[in-house]
Order: C-alpha cells, then structure tokens, then sequence
C-alpha cells in the first residue's frame, strides 16, 4: 500500500510532491514501478487525497502508465489515510505500508522487511544516525547516545489482522508512522535494516538528491524497472 | 578551525574522504574556500593527521590552491585533535570548530552562529528531523518525540576560553561533537539554525548529493568562493 498525502507546500510549488517529475515521471509511478519490479504479482493499493484523483489519473495518461493499480481516497492525515486503505484489505496475510515519495528503497529493503515480517509479526526499516542528536525540554537540550538511535523508513510490513487492530485506535498526534500505531497498540516493534539511499522526498534538495542517485543507478533502473 | 580527521573507510576508497575531489576540488579545499569567501580575515586553521600532511601539502601544489591556512597535526581520536587545535589559539575570542568534510554551510548559517555565540557563549547550528527516530533499549525500541529532536551540525562556534577549559576534561567515548564536551563541562547549549544542504560527507552517496547541491549552487559559488 502506497501512501501519497503530500501538498506541495514543503517543495515551494502547486503541484504536490508525489506528482513532480524525477527523471521524466511523477515521483509515484517510480515508487509504484519498483514495487511491481520486485513482484510481478504484487497487489498495489494507491491511497490518494480524494481531490488529486482526477489528477493522477490525467498524469497516468499523459504519461501512458499503465501498471495496474488499485486508489483509494485517503483522509484527514496520514493515519486515516492509511485506516481507509486497511479497510479495503482482507484480514490475512502481509501488508507493506510504503510512503509514496520513497521511489529509493530497493528490492533488497522489501525483502528483508517481509521476511522478517514474517517471523516477528512486523519490520520496520531502518538505518544507523550519522549526525549528532539533541533532545530539546523547554529552553534547554541534552545530547542523545547515537548508537542507540535508529532513523525510521518504509516500507512497514504488517501482519494485517495486528495492523488493522492497531487501526482501531483513536488518532494521537505522535502517530508519525504505522510502527507507532502497532506500538501504542502494546506490540513490539522489529528493526530491518534499510538502505540509505531510500530518502524520503520532501524539499527541492530531496529532489536534486534522489536525481543523483536514480543517475547513478541508471542501468539498476532500466534492468530492473522497464515494466 | 576545520578539522579533518577521516580515513577512506566509509567511502569504500584508499583516499582520506576530506581530499577527495568534488567539483574539481579536493573537499577540503571547498570547505577552506567557504570560510575564506565568508570573511577574508578570518585565520584558518586546518587540523589533519599528521600522516596526511604531507599529502595535502602536495595537493595544495597540484590544485594550485593558495588560500592561507595554518596546519596543526591532529590526534587519535577527533576530541584530542580538536583539543589540538585549541592548545594552538588564543584565550580571548571566538572559535568557529567545523567538520572539514561539510563544505555546504552557507555564509547565512555561519554568521548566524557566531552572532549566537557572542550572546549566549556557544551556538550550535541544528535542523529540524524529517524522518521517525527510534532509541533502541536492548532487543527493544521505542519512538522518539521527533518534534524534540534536533539533528547537530558544524560550524559550533564557542568562547575560545569556555571551550578551550571544558577540553581539560578526560575524553568520553559520547563526545560525538564539541557540544557535547561542552555540556559535560556543565555548559548550557545554544541551539542555532543550519542549513539543510549542510551534509556532513562520509559516503559515496554523500558525495553524489554534494555534487548536486554544489551544481545548482553553481553560481553562488563563482560568485563567492572564486578567492
């Protein structure tokens, strides 16, 4: 399930960032490319704010996407964007919750994180801090120990039954991805390894950034994306 | 004072990672430049590992690259080069301490910092933290607060008295930056806004993403660091 709730308030433009160009298409039909790279039979749930619809299916045109994919309306944040799209899943099997502006995470990360799903109920994605990090309590700030710390990615891969459960829960606002909804939920969380390159984008800087490493990788995209 | 300590472990390559070319330029060089550009008074001061000087002295020649620097053999560990570097400075005024491998500070952000620290003793460039951070605790992790995280950058920038006083402290594997040694010596640490592009270059892919801030940047830096 791929989640796209951007404005494009962060990225100083009116087009919201899941539907800026990278490399010649909208950044979500690289996400949605790499995910059917990984699998060919993977079912891809699209969950779009209800007025971008009509636009994604203008840019599908346009653009002459066709890998099939299934959209959903999303809602008011992220979490009930998410809630709507678990609610039209079934209640078995494994769900990969992927933010739509993450094109960069590579088939290796998905399949780490639904084996290890697999075995722990859950994988969360995740990499080692490179930089220092302070925690700030009102006018003053203390260093954090930063081989404790762990930057979080997705795709989260779910049992669905536990994350739908989770689901039930009401919003809080430190609900900043699905891993927190199953923790609140009283689970433990399992940390996978990630893969740095997987950015998350949300600035022009993310943008010129993740131009640089779909260059790099150029043939890594034509082997393993031309669908 | 820029301090460069790395070897090419992390970038996979047999060339410390602060000489390796970027834009035509050793990295270092760049980040002299910058400080250079940003007030052409301003004494720099280059801390390396005593086994490297050379080979920079050899750069400095094959680049033709005559911004006046000063150059002081580092130490183990980057606390006892910085601590180094500070045994060579004055005790009244101010220290800018700069990763050498971050050449994208800007002016803004330097001269933000030294504002701040002429009124509150130090100040420490931070960004706000886009991603989820997790604190591992044993086999098990739990989400931070990212609202109240601050990811830490140089140039730190201190009274040369203060720091050069909280450097008499015995070394600590947690001091991952010169805030840190700061804190420990029961300082209150000034938080100051960064700069995003502001990376700190450690990797291949680091350098792919300077590469490309430094091309949009292209003008700025004609325009400002052609010393």
């Amino acid at each position: 399930m791929l989640v796209a709730g951007g404005s494009g308030l962060r990225m100083q433009s009116d087009i919201p960032k899941q539907f800026m160009e990278l490399c010649g298409l909208p950044v979500l039909m690289h996400t949605i490319r790499l995910f059917r790279s990984y699998d060919a039979d993977i079912p891809i749930l699209v969950v779009l704010p209800a007025l971008q619809i009509s636009q994604w299916e203008q840019l599908c045109s346009h653009y002459c996407f066709s890998t099939p994919h299934q959209i959903v309306a999303g809602g008011e944040t992220r979490f009930h964007s998410v809630k709507n799209g678990l609610a039209t899943l079934p209640a078995e099997g494994w769900v990969a919750i992927h933010d739509g502006v993450r094109p960069l995470t590579s088939h290796a990360t998905i399949s780490a994180c639904f084996r290890d799903a697999e075995r722990y109920g859950n994988a969360i994605p995740s990499i080692s801090v490179v930089d220092t990090v302070r925690e700030t309590t009102g006018d003053n700030s203390h260093a954090l120990n930063r081989y404790r710390l762990r930057l979080i990615q997705t795709p989260q891969v779910f049992d669905l039954a536990l994350i739908q459960e989770a689901y039930r829960q009401d919003f809080f606002p430190e609900f900043t991805d699905d891993a927190s909804v199953l923790e609140k939920a009283g689970h433990i969380i399992h940390l996978t390894e990630g893969n740095r390159e997987n950015i998350k984008i949300t600035t022009p800087l993310d943008m010129k950034v993740a131009e640089a490493v779909m260059t790099r990788q150029e043939n890594y995209f034509l082997n393993n994306c031309a669908i």
